[in-house]
């Protein structure tokens, strides 16, 4: 029987503001990304997301963002790749002190907006989240962009590494993310992204914009749960899984 | 053969500005407790902090404060006990993540500034930090003010708890420090506070500005890394202990 | 023919987070309040509030507050006056240079949250807040609550002061908000502000939750555009006064 | 008889921290950039420097930055112009405020770090940098690194433009600052940076390290405030301008 994880990003929002809605994502991702406090999350809401998690059987995964609260961690920064490691280090110790309170563990680790998109492509930056990771702890599962240096830098540090790939955005012919600035980054119909992500199981890989297949294993794909129809989108995704006969289950389950 | 453990406040400089003599100090101090980025430290910093200890023997604690960088956590702000306890649980974990990083073990937590002060009378505050530092980590040393609602909360929730006395710092018949607005409550001679050090073991308690001595254990006495006179003080009371007879050791060989 | 302003916080939504909705609250209010930034706003919120109120030909203020993002601005904090002055000075201008690069003008100050639940019974806050407009720009109309020390100070520093009263918070004996922890502290529901607002129109004055009528003149009246409830109740003010003849205008045109 | 004018960086302070050495550097500059919060800077710091500035006879401008405290506003982010653009006008007006509340004035605006590096080349950045600077107040002058993309901008919007060279930085054959991470690009000899200043007047435009000219009108000078060396430098390259016949005037005495 064929297996796969869905995940989403939770704990998006921050102090006085709600964002997404982790509620109604909980009940169809199996692995929640918990933001860090440094694009969004503050140690309440943080605290909130890992209980929410933990009490509906979803595994708990860091999502550590550039220092940038204003821009949600959306917004490049120059960093030389030890601030990027410190940076990394910090935010998932941070998330792991909250879940260790709340009984829950950390098992994954997934780099959020700008970071992930810059280490996408940059190896010095893929280095400083995989020797961030395995420093902390190498038991943690690295989420990586499927065709992106992290994945590399994930193998080459020993890391068990999800391939990972988006239900919700298009993908260019370099197998990259199409740009959020391009008309048609996002897709926001459940029924268009369905297709998209029946589409790269079918072809074994990445099916980009342009028509190109980039081959590549898929463990895992996401959705955006600040986006009003993430939750709709990821839903559809699952009964579609689910009515293949695939088993959703969570990033540890998969067995990386 | 006496033993006592000295301790102080490291990794207080923050990205273009640095604070304290952290290589100096780590060569007088058994145990650092380190800022963890709310009132000082970023992840640099605290990297850098962790390896100087872990280098050097000393042990490592973590030093969480109210989120306020420009007041050094210095101002006190009303939080919620919950608030608190998240909040610190967040800080903890950020340097046990930058240390799982470095190699090395937070083996105490001890709070910093106005968030020690208020929880050295608030109950609610002094027990919020007490189930943030067991729920994180049991094992993990509490360092409180000796005659403080923190040492009581500390031992209620079964944790290791240091007394903690200051040697640069004067008390009041209260047995609180006195508040650095008075005259007087810093002490920067060296000699003065190798005096107070040993009037306070030799009286088997805290002796007061008013002459009270108030009776209790100390387990570790503490100076301020971050006055230009913390260094000298430091040295000055080991050199002191140690002509007693007295061992300086870590926070985890207090056996506490 | 008797004028009455009404006014409304603005712009507290906060890089990807939005709150409040300041399109409709536009509509009712004839001031705008606007965060500078510490307890929510950025320049992009900032100015895209600023346009608004001057494109409805609503005047515009700036909402000072505590440096606290997380908490809205609405835990205490422990400053010296100095630091309150400085403080606020900083963000009436930062709102400043923001609104003149918009073509706009800043035409009152009224604090914000926890800054103003102090100042209204601390004398040295007050007078802080006082010094730091006269300093600022001694034309700036001073927002203060009906009853308060803000009053007391604006006069004394011979500001313009607009005496203001909430329609939709309750008010305890002595004058002062119902503190948002009891039951009852917030009215939401729109006829239950209005009867609040037509009773302290004909009291001449606040009349308390339990009964008391604090006499005082009344300026401007204030709903919460962070409530869900805010629009509503404000519009259902606004009707009720003009029903009873009376012209809403701005702060300037008050003629404090 | 030759004017021209010596700028330096102030106000780089925060909090607990200190940056540069603000009472000398003043005795020997006759403008101030002042940080503004985003790189160093608080309210408070802020306002010291104003008043220092104000009592020495030396005109004050602000210095904005990305917002990166912990970078100290060197590391490059990825913005928007328009959120440039609202972001400097935010901190010219925060000055402004302070400055008005010790009863002084701005007169000059000059970018910090990277965002000044960034739009050294980048004609947008350039732009929003000169647009928002007019919007805040045509009458300010916009300090801008000769032979960048700034002065066409700030000429293009009309605004008075002062060339500015650096003493103590090197420059390439392209006519930017040498980057900090080559050997070499900051000068802390202060006959050094003499020799740098005299060659540059004398040869009326840049020298680069490659030994080429590249011509240009200097208004101004600038050594940095926050190395140990700035003072030195700055004091050596006074003495050797008055020796010259130059007087050493203000921004505005420039009547650019």
């Amino acid at each position: 029987m064929t297996i796969i994880n869905l995940n989403g990003d939770m704990g998006e929002s921050f102090g006085r503001y709600t964002l997404g809605d982790d509620a109604a994502l909980i009940q169809v991702v199996k692995s929640a990304s918990i933001a860090c406090g440094f694009h969004a999350g503050d140690p309440d809401v943080m605290a909130t997301a890992v209980r929410l998690a933990a009490a509906s059987g979803v595994s708990i995964g860091a999502h550590p963002s550039f220092p940038d609260l204003q821009g949600f961690g959306r917004r490049a920064m120059r960093m030389r790749p030890d601030e990027v490691e410190n940076m990394v280090a910090y935010q998932i110790g941070a998330l792991q002190g909250v879940a260790s309170a709340c009984g829950a563990e950390v098992t994954h680790v997934k780099p959020h907006g700008a970071l992930n998109n810059i280490a996408h492509d940059d190896a010095d930056y893929a280095r400083a989240l995989a020797r961030a990771i395995r420093a902390v702890d190498p038991n943690l599962i690295f989420v990586a962009n499927a065709c992106s240096q992290m994945v590399r830098a994930g193998e080459a540090e020993g890391l068990h590494v999800a391939y990972e790939a988006y239900a919700d955005r298009t993908y260019d012919d370099a197998g990259r993310l199409t740009s959020r600035l391009v008309e048609g980054a996002l897709i926001t119909d459940p029924q268009a992204a369905v297709r998209q992500v029946l589409s790269f199981l079918d072809a074994g890989g990445l099916v980009t914009r342009g028509g190109r297949t980039i081959r590549t294993r898929i463990d895992t794909f996401c959705a955006h749960g600040d986006e009003p129809s993430g939750v709709a989108v990821m839903t559809a995704v699952r009964r579609a899984l689910e009515a293949r006969g695939t088993s959703i289950v969570t990033l540890p389950e998969m067995k990386l």
